[in-house]
């Protein structure tokens, strides 16, 4: 048994016939809030955050429920129980987030994940994919040369940062195929990969940071080839990467004395300016990689 | 105890001591060769190509070797023993080709082979990596959606064709920068990492492939990556990336009812072609994307 508090509509279902109302709900254009313009893009959508715990996952998830009143979270993390932020915000938002375990390293969680979703919501209309490492001490560091270049960095880095946001787009495809636009404002459900200006191979002046840099890259090249399929399929559906800037995160702290001044930005301002951008998303953006101030970056 | 036949002058010697010898004898410019322009780009030099015991690998072994009738060529494979046509090459070429094993995903026969080059040789000039996997019937397929997209595919793609030749790249460079273009016509040492023109973000109107795609995206970026910093410490080495074409080889066998008439190039054909640009390849070339025509392609 689930309790959904849905368009101000208490239910006391089980989750499977939730879905299957909400779905019903949309076709006949109950959910759908086209009418007025005052109405924030997402409301009552089901966005969905991985990486959620800290950073900017974690703003994303504030802000996708503060900014829309209506909207319902899903916050993927691997370990929800220790994720002390988050559960400080579901004890403001209640039936609003929904956390989940997930670990991108671990398919069977993606796929744990997508079947939870699709029992309780049905579908999706947002994925953000945030996780991403660039530096564990004793385990990742980012190179500064090649000759410190490890296979063991190479790799892990590729599998979180890469192979984890590709994985989630294929389990959570029919999830954002069936939502779309749907109980939202737009027409397309969007997915916004979190990439980074050091992945641009065209922009690249400095060298270094190898695994993360060719992680990053490989994400692009992964995300445009989704968005390839998705457009030619007409799925509505458009894939997105986003620069979000250097943000003031555990991610980059060991790296914010290079940082210019004023170039070092908060995390609400950069989710700010992200969101932003996903809000305004449209078919024609699918498969772009923008930094946060909406300038298209050179792959 | 080792026979090395080099400049016409033939030594039985011990490897350790033909390389210091070899390198005394460079720094007085014993063996340099700029004088005469009939004479081949890689007289005298030592080229060594990874993956070489069949495809376009193979094909650069046949072409160093016939072409630069002094040139020494270390031919790669995994496993050497079952390598008929490298033997066959071996039984032609004698001294001027040296075996050895090498498998990319393992990265202590990688400072193997580094160790031997430098104890026979002291030196690189040329160092091809050719090795790539696009299908492995029941282990990697190329993806023709999203929904086919396998984990396991992604990582193996990534750990050969991407991780390998950046290992390659970390334990040949000491011997690259001692090589130079000592004992060749040339001014710089040439790493050529043979990349495709499915790795462009930008040129990716298909999609699928997502594995071999991204491998190959990350190739770029880690050759793009070195390059800048080879660049920068004004290493006798440059970089380039090499897109041969569809080719008539294993690799692309499963696939080439799709190539239009007059696009499939015989092996020849393609190795004489990148040649070309290899034996042209300059400093201003560093971090360079090439198509076998000599055009550049965008990332």
């Amino acid at each position: 048994m689930n309790t959904l508090a849905k368009s101000g509509v208490a239910w006391l279902i089980s989750p499977s016939l939730a879905a299957a109302m909400r779905r019903r709900m949309r076709v006949a254009g109950f959910a759908t809030s086209s009418s007025s313009s005052s109405i924030p893009n997402w409301e009552g959508g089901v966005s969905m955050v991985q990486g959620a715990s800290r950073g900017i996952g974690l703003e994303f998830v504030r802000q996708l429920l503060e900014k829309n009143e209506k909207g319902y979270v899903v916050a993927t993390c691997r370990n929800p129980k220790e994720a002390k932020s988050l559960i400080d915000l579901k004890n403001s938002f209640s039936e609003r987030l929904f956390i989940h375990k997930l670990d991108v390293t671990d398919e069977t969680t993606i796929e744990e994940s997508a079947e939870s979703v699709r029992e309780r919501y049905g579908s999706l209309n947002l994925l953000i994919n945030a996780a991403g490492i660039l530096s564990i001490p004793g385990v990742l560091q980012p190179e500064t040369t090649l000759s410190k270049v490890e296979k063991s960095s190479l790799m892990l880095a590729y599998e979180v940062n890469a192979v984890g946001p590709v994985l989630m787009m294929k389990h959570m495809w029919p999830l954002l195929k069936a939502g779309g636009g749907s109980g939202t404002k737009r027409e397309v459900a969007v997915v916004a990969n979190i990439s980074a200006r050091v992945g641009s191979i065209g922009d690249n002046r400095l060298g270094g940071w190898h695994s993360y840099r060719a992680s990053k890259t490989a994400l692009n090249q992964l995300t445009r080839n989704v968005s390839v399929e998705l457009g030619r399929r007409k799925d509505p559906v458009v894939c997105i990467l986003l620069h979000p800037g250097t943000v003031d995160t555990d991610l980059s702290r060991p790296f914010q004395r290079n940082v210019p001044e004023g170039k070092l930005f908060t995390k609400e301002y950069s989710v700010q300016k992200l969101l932003h951008i996903i809000n305004n998303a449209k078919r024609q953006d699918n498969g772009k990689f923008f930094a946060w101030d909406g300038q298209e970056i050179p792959w």
